[in-house]
């Protein structure tokens, strides 16, 4: 397997650091598989987050967005299936009394040279019992048997006096462009094939290990469902795989650490499945997927609700429920691509290494770092901040040698420095950097904003 | 009591018809305090997110963002005090089994007249006997004693055996902040006076009737805590104020349906603590409360995690735990303000009602609606629009008369609507017409991005 050249430590302890990504709760010793998004990773995930909605929605005039409740009516997620059927296999360790995935134990066992998911749970019991795989957490080899665990949150309504009505944080974010495909269609009066879209927050309760960002317990989630006729299915299908595949291009991830992945096994209602992985430090793993789901959703909810579920062609007359494709892709994995993509290490002229991180000038945390060259001069600085705080994010340093601080701005992805200094009160100019050529140039203080907005 | 002109109910069903906002999980019945944004509102609702994270983080040099995670460990919720003492006076209904809040129960009867928020359980069950307050769900008469019932959703994390470690759900953004506090100080090297700022979901398990949007069992909250040294709390407590208040006038509500309402009762660590109030529908209610917290928060994590809150100012060399000012204003119930200001009926010379919403261009869903005047020019249209989307959003509608296509748009608030005629094809030339005034100009296609970004 092909090695990308930064480790994920390097990554993790950037993101520390600099303020990109903190471990959840850590003043409580953290909360497993929970990161929080700090000054500088907030300002880049909402860029990612950004653009992808200019590109899928607001670009995209048979595409219409929705922001849906995370709690759910239950009957929801008996209609997806999620009650009934959704879960890892999962085994307990009668020692220490922790639970743990069947299948990631025997995929980190054979590093990753079988292939678990596959595996039926008596294949995983007797490959762990045949290889002797012995707790993570206390050493120990006493598993009970495999069952079935629903991943799903639950928690309670509470306005019954037991407290008994289950309520779920749902598990994945479409099931909110499926119940609204009615309202959406109606109030748009939308033709399929159209699109509905969503970004928001989904919930799973899992208990492997994360891979910092990768795998969390609650995620965001950027995905449409297109509705379409099923003759024209697979073209959208073909459709979005390529305009996927464009977009994370377009923000950065190299092509030669991106590929396509059919799945081996479908659904039974499913034409076609594949995901975009990327080459993370962790080697390929998914980073979003297409999929084509058939009529499968929305005749789920048809059955479960009693509301038809058909559209009426207008021009034919014909009445027929809609084949969906799903384009889905997580905020945070693509966050995490992204810096993995952009972090690199260059040695400098004068033998010392610079860390930098090449995000492209649209998705960068901020713009532009306002730097003031002596104390004297952050006055004349705040007042050049103040103005270009209007159009972009930016940042303001004063503290430490000039080197120093472009440094910093070079670890944060930060494309341009101006920097004030006494030309700025003589003259009324100032210096650019580039982050990526460290070039200088100089120009007129009322021409930065337009400078910069030229480049982003 | 002043009343506003348009009621709630015109609103919520405006919002459906038009695709602000669902009852959410509709085809199953819906559930109880919540709702979808639909395609219009959840770009009304980027809009105002994005406004407010401008004004408060992006233009404010010591305001720093993070986006925590929702399940944090169950230690933030011992240490805030909401585990032990967080809750609402709860009774059940022994005939039905519904529960109730018995403050709402005894505010609904008075109609507003006794302000049963100060009431002690006793005086609450006294009164509720003495007035014979019924069962608003089956009319019975037959309740059990109150008790607190503590509103956070409980869930459970599920990595031991039992599945018995308990997760809360937060009831409010700001204890993401608290414990990020020495990770952004550190990483931002922040000097205190600064802020922290989130906009996120938090969910409290509310069975009292939610009137839209006003009060639902998911909310995102968009809140800063500013972290200062206690002398000069009250300075920021009063410029918070300020520009909190300056901040809901510029997005569009009228200075006459806002006004300051201090707290009554404070809490014992607080200085001072007010709401700004909008006058809805259903009266004045809070909009956005501004709360002087102490040091309280800080040491209560101190306390709890053990980790020193102390921040040392660097040119005294004093240690001190920071005073927080709090500033927190929901993006849910901001938007049903906006709603509510924008709408308006207005009389036509032909007799007939329009209906409008008047929302600033800045906030309003769509800035541009392309209305091609004959089939024979859609192309021509699609082509205007597509160039018009790199800019902002924008809609396009095809079907129907000119006119009902304009109500359509006042309808939803879109400032702009570009109709393509025959002089767009022989001399490149579209009119614009303006929400407001209905007024008309012609002007060069090649020009109409630039009319439109300059007013907004």
């Amino acid at each position: 397997m092909e090695e990308k050249k930064v480790s994920m430590d390097k990554i993790v302890n950037l993101c520390k650091s600099r303020g990109f990504v903190f471990p959840g709760s850590e003043i409580y010793d953290g909360f497993a598989n929970t990161w929080d998004f700090g000054p500088i990773g907030v300002e880049l995930k909402n860029n990612i987050k950004r653009a992808w909605w200019k590109e899928f929605v607001q670009k995209d005039k048979d595409t219409f967005g929705v922001d849906a409740a995370i709690l759910m009516n239950p009957k929801v997620w008996e209609a997806s299936g999620h009650v009934a059927s959704f879960g890892d296999p999962k085994m307990d360790c009668k020692i220490c009394k922790q639970r743990f995935r069947a299948d990631t134990l025997v995929e980190a066992h054979s590093k990753g040279s079988v292939s678990a998911e596959a595996m039926t749970n008596e294949e995983l019991e007797a490959y762990i019992s045949e290889h002797n795989i012995k707790c993570p957490h206390c050493g120990g080899f006493s598993w009970t048997p495999i069952r079935k665990f629903n991943p799903m949150f639950i928690t309670s309504r509470g306005t019954l006096e037991e407290g008994a009505d289950k309520v779920y944080l749902r598990p994945e974010t479409c099931q909110g462009e499926y119940v609204n495909f009615l309202n959406v269609q109606r109030t748009t009066r939308a033709k399929v094939p159209f699109a509905i879209a969503q970004i928001g927050k989904s919930f799973r309760n899992e208990i492997t290990p994360g891979n910092f960002l990768f795998r969390t317990i609650e995620f965001e989630q950027m995905e449409l469902q297109k509705f379409c006729a099923d003759k024209d299915s697979m073209a959208f299908y073909e459709d979005y795989k390529k305009r996927a595949m464009a977009f994370v291009e377009g923000l950065g991830l190299k092509p030669e650490h991106l590929r396509f992945h059919d799945h081996d096994k479908l659904a039974h209602y499913a034409k076609a499945a594949c995901d975009i992985q990327y080459l993370f430090p962790i080697g390929w793993q998914e980073l979003n997927g297409i999929h084509h789901r058939g009529t499968w959703d929305l005749s789920r909810h048809q059955e479960f609700s009693g509301k038809s579920m058909q559209y009426t062609d207008p021009f034919t007359n014909e009445k027929f429920i809609p084949t969906v494709i799903e384009y889905s892709i997580g905020a945070d994995r693509l966050t995490l691509a992204l810096l993995c993509e952009a972090y690199d290490e260059e040695k400098l002229d004068n033998g010392e290494t610079r860390v930098v991180m090449h995000f492209k000038p649209e998705i960068a945390p901020y713009k532009v770092a306002v730097l003031p060259l002596q104390k004297n001069l952050n006055e004349k600085a705040l007042e050049v901040l103040d103005k270009l705080s209007d159009y972009f994010p930016c940042t303001y340093d004063e503290a430490g040698s000039i080197g120093k601080r472009y440094r910093r701005q070079d670890e944060i992805g930060t494309p341009f420095c101006v920097t004030i200094d006494f030309d700025t009160l003589e003259k009324n100019t100032v210096t650019i950097r580039d982050r990526d050529t460290m070039q200088q140039i100089t120009i007129d203080v009322k021409d930065v904003a337009k400078y910069v907005l030229e480049r982003i």
